[in-house]
């Protein structure tokens, strides 16, 4: 994006880049719906107690009070508002307040913007579009959801047709049991270092590692698991042939096992066991996910998430889930600067009709309607020019074909409609006429002229 | 909605309201796009100057500020953040922002949330979705796209089947000038007292009148131009027999004219001239517009809106502009609570694949991948369950049809369907097998059952 933003940060589409985004979105919004998930929206504002509520808050939360007020927002003040950093706490908050009317497990998609005061000098997005997929039980949640959710991010990213990508599952009792299995005290900080290994390498962690205290031979047997990635089930072999024993770590050996058996008969190469995948910061409990898109692995993970055994609670009640989420922002950003996607035009509109005249304006009114009940999009001119005008305008917005309206000798009405790619013009009924089917709509795809 | 919002005044829908307000939405963007109006959003945030920059800030405005600044957002800081209070300013931004990438005439349409900071007293949403349609040229635009603005929303609002709505049109410069014309001072302070008329009736606003100086006469010949109200051009009439003459009424008088003329052939009944129509507070310069949706009187105006003759400026250029916005929220929530519109299920989901046992879990996702290539939306059962159960589950979510995996005694794989409505279960090819056309989604429209 070449354009300068007026305020850094908050990006801003031009109509075609947005005619981008919307494919990615009504694409993601099929596959869900297809998968069975239900879309909700929740409000942009959580209470801050909500958000603190998920522990410490470690994003920049934007605060929201009316400019007419004197307090602002305020960590102190739990009934002060801010707008949601992500669509999880949200869900959480929307699945107990509004339990009684759901039923469970509750399949749910959301696609909305959040906020994150975020350095602008880091490149980063302060308001971004996320989708959000997720499964929550009442009290229990079987562990086919956990393959289920991967295959629904496998399915929608086939459907984007972006190209090879990879979604790579870990499991967090895996980890968590080995750490314990070679007998490491804080596996929650072992976990953050090997999370910054595709970042800073195997050598860089090492020293890490030891830097927590860890010896040298825990410290090469949590990265040599850690190197351990398969797209079946031997990478339980390699696992077992580390030596190590912990109950936490069969339980999480014997979760991911089930999943990768199931997911390489199912998707082929698309899941796969990665046992480097950390999800460092996030609460998960079980199952991990991140996703990477081949040709753009600098993008990081496109998409991520996890189980939780307790999303939400609510008095006795235990809700666990399991989701992921991708940053669409992040993702029409690069797939427009590389014009991996791009529109074939700016506008919706297939044919404009061209005015001959002002008292012409209601007939070409009436062709428009005619256009439209068959689905054609359409344009009139706002006021008469010369033809030639005419079609450069239809040009410049990029509207492939401009419709005439005429007298013959005999004084009747004649229609034809140009082609003004090619410049063909033919003679064209109202009641019938219709665009080639690839002009209906703007297609988007890959740049053609681009390498 | 019975069911209590934990934060007054930010609505949110269950899923199955949402599927009805996801079809209004849907049906407002392929109008719109059917017309050849772009698709755009903005960002969420303005700066504090732009907003106070149309003007004084009369709405309740939020503002936005990390909770980790000492600095809240303030009037007194034209380059702090705050929430849109509506469409129309981040719109004409986005305009001076972009004016170098845009074709003009631009035609946009933009769905977002908005946020006012409403006393929650009032029964009045602080956070809802408005859907705005605008074209706006550069340096000049023909009056014909006034009358495209009121087809546009007479188009949506018979595609979302309603029922019987107006689009009432006046025209400031008619109600300007005449009111110059009798000898009043100070139009706008008229203007907003007409405004209240369907509120306080004719005699309440006879008075304000007086008490804004007005004498007798001159606020009964307010009031009777207020009165007039047609379907065709006969308004025209009616206006020029009251006798009053000014050069700015005559202007408005052939604008509004010509517009209703070609209306009332194109949309008969729909578009109608109602001198009453005022927009107290907003900064129209031309057409304006309100609609009434019969029946629904007391929601007031459904969609409004008007022309600029100055929607953005950005040195020399000036960019006038003519558009209308629907109050998305307000109106979803009364076909919700009338049961005007609802949706026949809570789930996209129309078949359940039952599971027989854990091991036929994969064949049951090789089965529900078949059914989703032919847009049949599947889920399957998390756990295998005694069939009944599974019935169970189905019913409660709402899905129309369960799939039955068992085997023949020749040890065959065999597939049934049933419709758990009916009752009715036949043997079905994964391959090929369809719903019935009206349960592959879920429709929405009026409640079957509510009087």
């Amino acid at each position: 994006m070449s354009r300068k933003l007026s305020l850094t940060g908050f990006p801003e589409w031009l109509p075609q880049e947005r005619i981008v985004e919307n494919h990615v979105l009504d694409t993601l919004r099929e596959v869900f719906e297809l998968h069975g998930f239900s879309n909700i929206e929740t409000r942009a504002v959580e209470t801050v107690g909500t958000l603190l509520n998920k522990g410490e808050i470690d994003k920049e939360v934007y605060g929201v009070a009316r400019l007419a007020d004197d307090a602002p927002a305020s960590t102190n003040d739990p009934n002060s508002l801010a707008l949601h950093f992500d669509l999880t706490v949200p869900f959480a908050r929307y699945v107990t307040d509004n339990a009684g009317y759901l039923t469970f497990p509750f399949r749910r998609y959301q696609i909305q913007k959040v906020w994150r005061g975020e350095r602008p000098q880091d490149g980063r997005f302060r308001e971004f579009t996320q989708a959000d997929v997720d499964v929550v039980g009442d009290g229990e949640l079987p562990l086919t959801y956990d393959l289920e959710l991967a295959l629904v991010m496998a399915d929608a990213l086939e459907r984007l047709e972006l190209g090879d990508f990879e979604v790579r599952v870990n499991n967090r009792k895996l980890s968590e049991g080995f750490y314990r299995g070679i007998g490491v005290e804080d596996p929650a900080a072992v976990l953050r270092e090997i999370d910054k290994l595709e970042k800073i390498g195997a050598q860089e962690v090492h020293e890490a590692l030891v830097g927590l205290g860890l010896n040298d031979d825990q410290a090469t047997k949590a990265l040599k698991l850690a190197e351990i990635k398969a797209a079946d089930a031997s990478f339980a072999d390699q696992v077992e042939a580390l030596g190590v024993e912990h109950e936490l770590l069969s339980e999480g050996l014997a979760e991911l096992k089930s999943l990768i058996e199931v997911a390489a008969k199912i998707k082929p190469g698309r899941i796969v066991a990665d046992l480097s995948i950390a999800r460092g910061l996030d609460y998960y409990t079980g199952t991990v996910y991140e996703t990477t898109l081949i040709g753009h692995e600098s993008l990081g993970s496109i998409c991520s998430g996890g189980r939780y055994e307790s999303l939400a609670t609510k008095g006795k009640k235990n809700y666990p889930g399991v989701g992921l989420s991708i940053g669409v922002s992040r993702l029409v950003s690069r797939l427009l600067s590389t014009e991996q996607l791009v529109a074939s035009r700016a506008v919706p509109t297939a044919v404009l009709m061209a005015l001959p005249g002002e008292d012409d304006f209601a007939e070409a009114l009436e062709v428009a309607e005619l256009l439209r009940t068959r689905g054609v999009a359409t344009e009139i001119m706002g006021k008469p020019e010369k033809f030639g005008k005419q079609i450069r305008h239809a040009d410049r917005r990029g509207i492939p074909y401009v419709w005439f309206m005429s007298h013959d000798d005999a004084g009747n009405r004649v229609h034809e409609v140009k082609d003004i790619r090619s410049g063909e013009q033919v003679s064209a009924d109202p009641n019938t006429w219709m665009p080639a089917e690839t002009d209906l709509r703007p297609a988007v795809g890959p740049n053609a002229d681009a390498s």
